[in-house]
């Protein structure tokens, strides 16, 4: 049988699309591989076969729509620049369907083959040795350098070549142990190469300065300058720990013994609890959720995360430039971490591998890139009725889709997670080892970061997310699901609406036209993704959904900047734009060395699509020319940390975590967890005070008034033992003078 | 040995207590008891003994406070309004050294007892059958009534009694079962008790209209009403619902074979990875933390949830009274929930009971009332080193003390969380069954709620909490710990300071003085508790903790009503006070039926207290007297939810999550967490894709890009499964150009 449409290339595919296109060039040309993976079809044709699969048809009885690959990679013509290039490669009749070449000085996004050629041309480069020679190190240290993008190059630069920076560190490699942190050592200079040259073309110096030093570079000593005089080590592996692990904490297993309660099914079918899937990975995003239903009705068409820009706040040259994006300069997809049993996640867990491509277009596993686990997130309903004491309580049942990346230095942890309540939770985790810089030895305050260590300097910095939110709220069908957002709203005194005060109002506007909108939790505004026909049958009110955008700071960087403009999308929390086929960047699809947003959210609000049949497009500004059309929402939710670093956060930062809700609003009759088991869990003990023998029965509690080791009065029955006696019982109805009917 | 100053009273010392009041009065006095619990020391009485403790001073050699109850309780002269009186008394001497009578006007919370007497008033007034006859009721069906406080009296209601109001529900008896839902069933009338007389005084009529229907009480109709005609079951206990449970979540059992890793001593001590405190149970806040330490080193010197206001948004009188205080009116230790293994927490767990008073002044056991189990929450820190593709990964464990609540018809779950990373975390919950009242059948639109079922409107509504902080920050010493607000603002791109605008300023200012600062998260506005003197060896800052506040919407109640008056510490995130002992209530001591905050955060505020020798008073306005003096400072974190119901919370909502974090903040010289164990979970399993067996090995990953069955080409050695190659090993320090010392 055919593949779904949404299964990622096989790796026959993969090699077929490579052969296809490497077929299309001259022999005098060489290639070099980027990316392959499925192209995905385009919505008007997959929506059909979703309707179609949804509907029961059987899946080899519905058309399919065409099988297709994309194909990034630069093709090279001796000396000249390379151009970067893709190709939609059609594979059933192998033929390209469609190429597109990056404008000039757009570059897409590094390669780890990239990134790994930067450490040899430095060490080759006499002006790298000549900048190093300021320096003496301790005996027995080696350097290691962490290539980094480039950033967006200043107004006076011109046209640049492919560029990428150096941050340089040292190792003490007396500890014979190639893990020793070497981020506890930076050197104070940023070496800039020619990516097609591997050309070191500079050596930035730095600026080592503390507070009130100045922007300035460090000045150049006439004595090499002695480094890490103050000595203090910044490890992280155990083996090196100066303190050991601690060993009293005692494990906790997490275990299924009657299985786990998803199914994988083939093709990267998810199903659990009503929920269903398909799960994805690209090489730029890492994990990607498609036609995420519940009960069979649809809730997102795709669900992914779409940009993260990290800019510093350091102001000297030129960490200006130390502005990643991190999945247009990098690719979440290609950093995956491959997981480990019993490290990621604990419990039944089911792991996914993906392809990526080598140079030469091979597709090579990246194993365990993607783990799905449940997990217990305590309470998830309760009531006890205060009558009889009756408890009735479920717990929440989350299904976990993770991924965790590393870029350099730095780690995230990206979850989706489902819950048995109908909710949606991206769960994001920021973690890893702080990007630092030099500080002169004995300096300790700085208006640009925290010194973490002697000599280490953590610089203030930002993590902008944006999370791509493409909503079919209960149906597929064009134009039915509408964005609407929600404020609740103070209303003044007033004798006809309002005579006490207390009263606020829900005020509800759909969002008609491509815009953004900021979080305002003062107001208490959500956005709701609804279907613009389909009601609830109790309340009335359109079947939706809600997101409750995050009220997180946005870009710091003055809006003049570079490191503004380069991401307009960080500049709003909340954007709705028309959607277009494969338009899923944020920041648009060519960040890496971008002087500005291009194709990003920002323009996609420009182009002034509408959403509503009501509503005329009224053209765009003076010129009244309209470019937009009619078309179904996009929302993108931005959010971020603000990370001034803390001493804490060194030598490896605890997780700071930050949650995105989705949750049902009106879309289902009642509470979709009411059905959830009220089964007490049997492996659960009691631990007693002082020591004592874990029970599996009541009796172990310690008494917070000193009480339980005594034979103190229980002066009141059993009842009494709670918070509230009942008013009694109930009464007959008529008892209580109402009249009654005989409709039973 | 004598028991520690903050262990709660023993059923010893509360009858000791209450027998000491009792003998106080004249024989022709009845006393209806309240409360009776630990009158806590005066902080400069315990300071010195906590010094004296954590200086490693032997528990018996330190001399202690004095040992005081304070009991609560109503003083009956025949015929008279009971006054409300609390006294202190020294244990040891059995004398009472305080007594004080409440203000006129004045009224304490509810008891159980008071609220247990409402229904029978009801039934026994010809009023209340009077108004029951305008209704019809199914055959079969019951009356049952939910007591609630009466809110604050209106302004041409002059001086009133002790009032209580109650929502009337009916029952279908027909199902034989006592716990079968009422909400689902409410009858649109109000009746109003004056608690001492137990009499009837009237009957709210309540309006049942939709949307546009006006505010006005339903029309008096000539016939009987039929009730409930469209009869909706709203079951939610597992044998009377609809729809049966889902069988298809396998279980999920939390075991630690090893033990629990906590440890709990006598007197509440509890020791937990390098955390200790004491645990307190009061019966107007539930658990309250004491003497938070960490490594010895103290972080707070109380934790506490303080006050919980619940307004209602419907105009429609007399529903703007509904608006309850749940600490003030009602009590959290009060109406705590007794937990049931396997229910509430999962794993080994350690239960609290406590002792309550009856209204003779018995100690009565509430049992298990406080849970204290470890969880484990994800990853807690990760690095990969990106040349080896070597990970170190960490779990991030937490201590949570958990109590749940029930008032009525709602429940709260409350958490205390302390984490291995140093972090503390305060969790809520709302659950449980929404306020509903009757809306007409048919009607599905309103402006005033969701109606989640036929004639079933649930009101728009807020819960404004405020949790109070006292910090003591590395130190006990008076005068030690100063509170800060740091803020991370944007600077104008400008030559001198900012050339390219990428640098953003941190902004701290110490609060010299009470005072109240908003939320703002698009300045990452965060409050800082520090050690005035101390420095972290490594940053220069001062040790101290931080805060993030909340920025939830606040009270949205008009504020020249008598809603937001009540509750003006609803109006302000965070409110900052000088400490006085006994001062724990964010909306002040008597909350029942009161008109306005009265001795509140916002008369704390207006007092004029100060924390900082440097900073005089500047008096009170134009009178210039200094009302306030220097103190420690406190803070009220206060955070909220707007609950405009959905059909999904009912008939019992799915929880609501809020937390509010307090992290170190340069408290330590780098991460607490870094030796946490790196072990790998030994329980964890892998299940396959497709129905496979589950196996404990790597080998079971599905592929995203469906390789996993087929033997595609592995290309590049393992290392080139990661996503970024190394750049090569690392080069010797002379190689690269660097000099080299002898030093090692």
């Amino acid at each position: 049988m055919a593949p779904h449409p949404l299964t990622a290339l096989s790796g026959e595919e993969f090699r077929a699309a490579r052969d296809i296109v490497a077929k299309l060039f001259d022999s005098d040309v060489s290639l070099f591989f980027r990316c392959i993976f499925l192209q995905e079809p385009k919505k008007d044709e997959l929506v059909p076969y979703l309707q179609a699969e949804h509907a029961g048809k059987l899946m080899d009885e519905i058309p399919r729509p065409p099988r297709r690959a994309k194909v990034q990679y630069d093709v090279i013509r001796g000396g000249k620049t390379p151009e970067y290039t893709q190709s939609v490669i059609d594979l059933k009749t192998g033929r390209e369907i469609d190429r597109t070449a990056a404008a000039p000085q757009s570059q897409t996004s590094y390669t780890p083959d990239e990134f790994a050629i930067f450490q040899d041309a430095c060490v080759a480069s006499q002006m790298f040795k000549d900048a190093m020679a300021e320096f003496s190190l301790p005996k027995n240290f080696t350097v290691t350098i962490d290539p980094w993008p480039y950033g967006g190059p200043d107004a006076d630069e011109g046209d640049i070549a492919r560029l990428m920076q150096g941050l340089v560190f040292a190792r003490d490699a007396s500890k014979n142990n190639v893990d020793s942190n070497h981020y506890g050592y930076p050197i104070p200079i940023i070496p800039v190469m020619d990516v097609a040259t591997r050309k070191i073309l500079r050596i930035d110096r730095l600026a080592t300065g503390g507070a009130g030093d100045g922007l300035a570079p460090h000045p150049r000593a006439s004595e090499p300058k002695s480094l890490f005089v103050k000595n203090v080590s910044s490890e992280y592996i155990p083996e090196l720990l100066e303190v050991p692990q601690r060993e009293d904490l005692k494990p906790i297993n997490i275990t299924q013994p009657e299985g786990a309660s998803f199914e994988i099914h083939p093709d990267n079918l998810v199903e659990w609890q009503k929920w269903r899937f398909r799960l994805g990975f690209t090489p730029r995003e890492g994990a990607v959720l498609y036609d995420l239903c519940y009960d069979n009705r649809p809730v997102l068409y795709r669900l992914s995360y779409s940009e993260l820009t990290v800019p510093y706040g350091d102001p000297r040259p030129p960490f200006h430039r130390k502005q990643a994006f991190d999945l247009g300069d990098g690719g979440f997809g290609r950093v995956a971490n491959n997981f480990e049993l019993g490290c990621d996640c604990l419990g039944a867990i089911h792991y996914f591998d993906a392809l990526l491509a080598d140079t030469e277009g091979n597709p090579t596993l990246a194993k365990a890139v993607v783990c799905l686990h449940e997990q217990d997130n305590g309470i998830g309903w309760k009531h006890t009725n205060f009558r009889t004491n009756r408890a009735v309580v479920t717990r929440l049942r989350e299904l976990v889709v993770q991924c965790v990346v590393t870029l350099a230095n730095y780690e995230y942890v990206f979850a989706y997670k489902l819950d048995t309540a109908g909710g949606i939770t991206l769960e994001t985790r920021a973690t890893g080892i702080m990007s630092v810089v030099a500080v002169d030895e004995g300096k300790t305050e700085s208006a640009y970061g925290a010194v973490v260590a002697p000599g280490v300097l953590a610089q203030n910095h930002q993590h902008i997310f944006a999370v791509r939110i493409d909503p079919a709220v209960d149906s597929y069908a064009e134009g039915d699901t509408r964005v609407v957002v929600e404020e609740s709203v103070p209303v003044p005194l007033n004798p006809e609406t309002n005579p006490y005060g207390n009263y606020y109002e829900i005020r509800k506007r759909a969002v008609d036209r491509a815009s953004w909108i900021d979080a305002e939790p003062r107001l208490n505004r959500v956005i709701k993704f609804e279907n613009r026909t389909k009601k609830n049958a109790m309340s009335g009110r359109n079947v939706g959904f809600k997101l409750t955008p995050s009220a997180s700071q946005l870009l710091l960087a003055d809006e003049t900047s570079q490191v503004s403009k380069r991401a307009k999308y960080a500049r709003h929390h909340v954007w709705i734009t028309g959607h277009r086929d494969d338009e899923l960047w944020a920041a648009g699809e060519y960040t890496n060395q971008s002087r500005e947003e291009v194709g990003g959210v920002w323009d996609m609000v420009q182009r002034g699509d509408w959403f509503d049949d009501e509503r005329e497009a009224n053209g765009d500004g003076e010129s009244g020319v309209v470019h937009g059309r009619k078309s179904s929402p996009v929302v993108w939710s931005v959010f971020g940390l603000t990370h001034n670093p803390r001493v804490e956060d060194w030598p490896v930062m605890p997780v700071e975590i930050h949650h995105l809700t989705i949750r049902p609003a009106d879309f289902f009759t009642s509470n979709p967890a009411l059905d959830m088991p009220t089964s007490k869990n049997k492996t659960s003990v009691i631990v007693p005070c002082c020591g004592g023998q874990e029970t599996n029965g009541q009796n172990g509690g310690s008494g917070v008034n000193g009480v339980s080791k005594e034979g103190h009065r229980q002066t009141v029955q059993d009842a009494a033992l709670t918070h509230l006696q009942g008013p009694g019982p109930d009464v007959p109805a008529e008892e209580a003078g109402a009249h009654t009917e005989r409709r039973e």
